[in-house]
């Protein structure tokens, strides 16, 4: 089969034949990728960033948001059969483990990151297991929401804790509009009444946050932590999601906070820095966030099946990864590169 | 009546007569102090570090953490009757905002703070609201608990958000075992059945806290990090409860949690300052925790009467109030210092 | 003024003459209403249904919905001024003990409820506490909202208790889509991403139930039970929300559960009856819900604000009480009515 | 092997030699059965009133609560190895549904029981999943923690759900001081700092509930819904455990909660009957519980092995099924009896 093989870091990935993968274990299961989501952290990995954290033999196979289609079943596999459109968790994770069983399996003690240290979804076929697969809703189509598996997930996964913190009358400030930030407001829309006010240096990304549900939008040009108090009576937000976490924002998000406000990282590159005097007069909190869990995916897919969280995408034949590539590097992929294998 | 009244910063305060308050609204609750506790906030607030901050006008009468016997009431009282003897929480506050209503009332909208910005109770007799007084269960004197009412509710507010995240089998981190985290101990110990491991530079402290309820006790002395890590298999405590908060604490604390680990600021001095990729990889939180609210100083109360918590103290005549803080300055008061008025 | 008076238990109420109240106590609020909202608890009341609960002295005012405009407040009120616009909370509370210092104010252990165990708001004026009155947005009008006060509150209240269970992909059915049932809806679909499934009697109800909100509706024929069934995969809901709570729908309520669901209670009348056997095998929760919180109606005020909850009524003018109460009882009344003081 | 294997329902169970299993599947588990608690459910099985419920198909093994040692594992099995003493979850579940994945494992979608529809472990030898082992402190012995395996678990469960509402200064009711209701009194000694006021009709029960930390006892002689009323101030408990839920316990249960108070359903075999008046007037709730968890019982051997939980028991051989079951029968049966196989 076709697939995108990186051999070397700091060289352009390799579209090539490589032999499929099999059905082995009792739990197996292999899918027909249907769309494969591309993502900056592809980019990353091929400058090698995440060379020693994987770990990860070459040459493989990138590609860490994929849907597809269900081809082959292990002997033991009862909850999806052949044919089955479907979307697969980014983790392949062992199910024993307390964090597995606790519904917090991104922590799972033993697991698997197809795509970053094992091979991904760039690619006709990918092999995985039974606990990593959702069966979509017939009104979804693999291609449409396989960007969802990794980028939409996190920003899910942050809004579903910051839920309980936004009743009625709270204000929530989203920073970073862009791939994570826009599926956030739609979330925060689809499950709150909180008022959202988003932060953004862009006015068409502005604009778009506008049309998914944001309640405000302040441009990011210098005078945005001003510009959230005036919003909030002087007040600041109960809740703030920052989706870049670097460049400033881990301060200025940390300064729109109201007392017992809660800063959410989700974005990442800076650091977050406060004195402690100042996080207890205040009583904020700092809280991390990693992607979701299968649950969470499972519940983005009700969300995305009721038409309430939906992604631009711009398709790509797999065999073009390197134009993708390109593209988003130079900033003229609009929305999320969605790479496709050609069937014959 | 007699009072500890400040009339310059950086000079020692004064022991001197000034008029009695009277009960002037209908909400007023005038005490009669059986013991003021004796904090390094009231060397800090000698030293002026608070004078900005609270704007007090000089001179006035310190003393924060306040116990006594209800002497008169205004005449919409109803919840205490001279005679009662009662403890005071901190704060005076306005019981319409939606903190105050919401078991919040640490971040009143509206609220005053006796012996910080305006008269305390270091003195025969403190004038409060009726928002502020608990009634004493008959087995506890007011000497013996006032310094619970600052001190011991801090240490008490941030054990009480941390018990959720401590089922049996999960492992607590007390960094600093002194007049907080000894508090902070006894209060695991009675609502958690967590593994408690204290950290102290102290030997003595250590000794203590393994009386009062530690399971294990960690000399800092540099391998306190891996220490930790040895304790807990090497994956780190789910809970840290930092009672220092300077003097590298802040980084030790979080270097010591598990994935998806909180790490509670109490103590103060120091920043925290950690990557944002370290908070969103092991998905951590930073909790600040201020003072207690009322409902938590009731049950602080609860514990107290069941012998659950206990204070060491030493008592000392109103007059000898710069005795106190000598000894308090100079290392040598042992558990906290309560001062006492002289009643003819 | 002119007020709505009972004078006699199945007797008509009179509207007459009586004194204004004044402004008291220092914490007094002056009211003038703009709308009183009729509830059916009234018929009750002059049926004697309340004589023995309430204890009240007749004659006396009725009215426990009441919105208005801020005519004279007390020397120590500072959170509202007069010509302020008002909505009141149903219950005049303490403000101290324990239920009203966490957020529980329903549960006061020393409460007034105006229009049923004093004075209400049937009437030129109502003189009531700050506690009770919230500010409202100046795009809403007191005869708009008054019927939020207390129906609209208890199905908000009910629904706010919900919403942690709710998660996407989840299913509550509303049993009822009366008064209080068409506020539940509206407050499910500002809040939760779940299925709404609404289980009426009446075509019209179900109708209205869509066009707020409901996925599906439900004829309430005799195969309701099996109707939900079929909509949740033979699984049942994950709540059920009874506002009828009689007639057999305390059974029916019980019976749409899935495993580990949760049945709300919020209307009343009949028996809630189950083996213990089913409670523990499906693990199953009966929720009780009274009126909500302070808090609660600051955030239906919200949701009321971003038009997201509104209420159809129909407005009397206070002389025609009689006649407002013969439509009511008659079942010609369509929506809320609210009687409105004509001034002069 | 030897096994107590169930013939013919009315019939006692025969002790038998039987194939040993043998391990199969990639995830089987062999278990040497250390010892199996002896449930008043096994007389019930024995009874024919599991029958219908179950389906299991005669003969088969009973036993459902079990401890060993692993003798061999599948192939596919890391977690433990042979040798290793094990406690075993009562149920083998299939890791998949989303209740598996949320902690919520007994809510299993396709989940088996054995020793109740499929062989259990009165036997040398029990064939389970690796997602049913525990692997015990190596101070526990598998025949004295055996029966914390269902009856301690579902005990553990409940008092595990009301942590939360067990603040200091809080009363719970224990009904039923018997087999799980003293684990429930020392889970609650341990987690709590509630006031714990256990009822029981045996004064010897009682003696026994204050040595595990009830802090009051009440003999349920008829007076017991009023001896609540005094001890509580006449407000009652916050929360009730009901360990016996028949003969009455379930109307008394309820009378006495406290306003917005929880009724915890346990034991079984009366039904709940409430109006819903009371349900709503004072804001009520009924919680029903099943058995843990595989986290709960996790937990639990962390008390377990903190000595914070204990049980007493009365050890027979495998081959004195009868004599065991006769004296559990004729209440002759001090704490709960394990049955140990005899190896040669």
């Amino acid at each position: 089969m076709r697939a995108v093989r990186l051999h070397e870091y700091h060289k352009r990935p390799v579209v090539e034949d490589v032999p499929e993968p099999k059905v082995g274990g009792p739990l197996d299961v292999l899918v027909e990728i249907g769309g494969a989501g591309l993502c900056r952290t592809d980019l990353h990995i091929v400058e090698g960033q995440w060379a020693e954290k994987s770990g990860v033999a070459l040459p493989y196979t990138i590609g860490h948001e994929n849907a597809g289609w269900v081809r082959e079943v292990g002997s033991a596999v009862a909850t999806v059969e052949p044919g089955d459109a479907v979307i697969l968790h980014p983790l392949v994770t062992c199910g024993l483990c307390r964090a597995c069983r606790a519904g917090d399996d991104v922590h799972c003690a033993d697991s698997k990151f197809p795509g970053i240290d094992t091979d991904g979804g760039m690619a006709e076929l990918l092999l995985t297991n039974v606990r990593s697969v959702i069966r979509l809703d017939p009104s979804l189509r693999p291609a449409d929401v396989a960007a969802l598996a990794d980028a939409g997930l996190t920003a899910y996964h942050a809004v579903r804790k910051a839920v309980p913190l936004l009743h009625p009358g709270t204000q929530v400030v989203v920073i970073g509009a862009g791939g994570l930030g826009h599926i956030g407001v739609q979330c925060l829309a689809a499950m709150t009444a909180a008022e959202i006010v988003v932060v953004d240096r862009s006015p068409d990304a502005l604009e778009l946050a506008e049309e998914l549900g944001a309640t405000r939008t302040v441009r990011a040009d210098g005078g945005q932590v001003d510009a959230v108090a005036d919003l909030t009576g002087g007040k600041g937000a109960h809740v703030v999601l920052d989706f870049v976490g670097e460049q400033g924002t881990e301060a200025e998000g940390v300064a729109m906070l109201r007392r017992a406000g809660s800063y959410f990282v989700i974005g990442y590159g800076g650091h977050v820095d406060i004195p402690t005097i100042d996080i207890i007069s205040k009583e904020i909190n700092v809280v991390g966030n990693l992607v979701g869990s299968y649950n969470d995916l499972d519940e983005l897919m009700a969300l995305a099946a009721q038409g309430k969280v939906s992604l631009h995408t711009t398709v790509y034949p797999l065999e073009a990864v390197n134009d993708a590539m390109d593209d988003l590097d130079g900033g003229r992929l609009r929305g999320r590169g969605i790479l496709v294998p050609t069937r014959s």
